[in-house]
């Protein structure tokens, strides 16, 4: 399959990426590096927390869905980065033996004004679980090169 | 120091956390694990992106942040965790060697209308270099438990 470019991708497009199962000990080994919450940690301390149990991380469940598109959207893709996250919503606590699956929708996509080799793809993620229960929500935009970019016009002469 | 409640937060305040210096090994290994594009894995492919040279992947800027607030933020106050992020902007490449300090600002704070024994604080992070580079903001609200909840008022009797 070639790698796609921005005049590939199609607004109200619809995909799937996953699943990918979370392990307790993950859950557990992300937070002590980057979240160390009792509530990411700790399994008596999280059943007393509003997390009613052990859950992973926000950011954890953020890291793992960007894994899952780097694998499937932006390494199968002519991707340039992103320049930031437009929202995220943490829903539901994911837990140990959840199996995420992603479903992405193209919302609009845009060409640069100041870069005229990329444009723009705004997506929608939906991150639902092995029950169907929508755990976290990600809107965010991709960059992604441009298969004929637009010729800039040559500067008009003036008359002498 | 006591740990700060709700009512312990102002609105307008500033506070800053770290530095946190970021290592070549530590960039490659995140990228590895949870954003395996070649601009944050290979020094010569990142040459020849948009980045110019080796950069972190902008989540793992991310989750570095947080576990800058874990420890200095939420693990001092009574948070109870957070609903999402409003906004991320990866401004500038953070790259190997990069030390990274966190400027961070109370927006504004409001009770929560469901939750009595809790409220939000806003917060505004500005993410800096040891060159005062500021390579990415955040928004986000934090949940952080009420010293004193309101008490709700008893239902009315109506007249017999």
């Amino acid at each position: 399959m070639p790698k796609r470019f921005w005049e590939d991708f199609i607004e109200g497009s619809l995909a799937e990426y996953g699943p990918r199962a979370v392990t307790r000990e993950e859950i557990m080994a992300f937070a002590a590096e980057f979240d160390p919450q009792p509530m990411h940690l700790d399994e008596h301390a999280a059943r007393a927390s509003m997390l009613g149990g052990l859950a992973a991380s926000g950011w954890h469940t953020c890291v793992l869905v960007n894994r899952l598109l780097a694998d499937g959207l932006m390494n199968e893709a002519h991707a340039m980065g992103a320049p930031g996250v437009d929202e995220v919503k943490w829903l539901k606590p994911v837990r140990p033996g959840d199996r995420l699956t992603i479903h992405a929708k193209v919302l609009e996509k845009r060409a640069s004004r100041s870069r005229p080799e990329m444009g723009f793809v705004n997506f929608h993620f939906e991150v639902r679980t092995q029950a169907a229960e929508t755990v976290m929500t990600l809107r965010c935009p991709l960059m992604v090169a441009r298969r004929s970019p637009p010729h800039r016009e040559a500067p008009k002469q003036t008359e002498p």
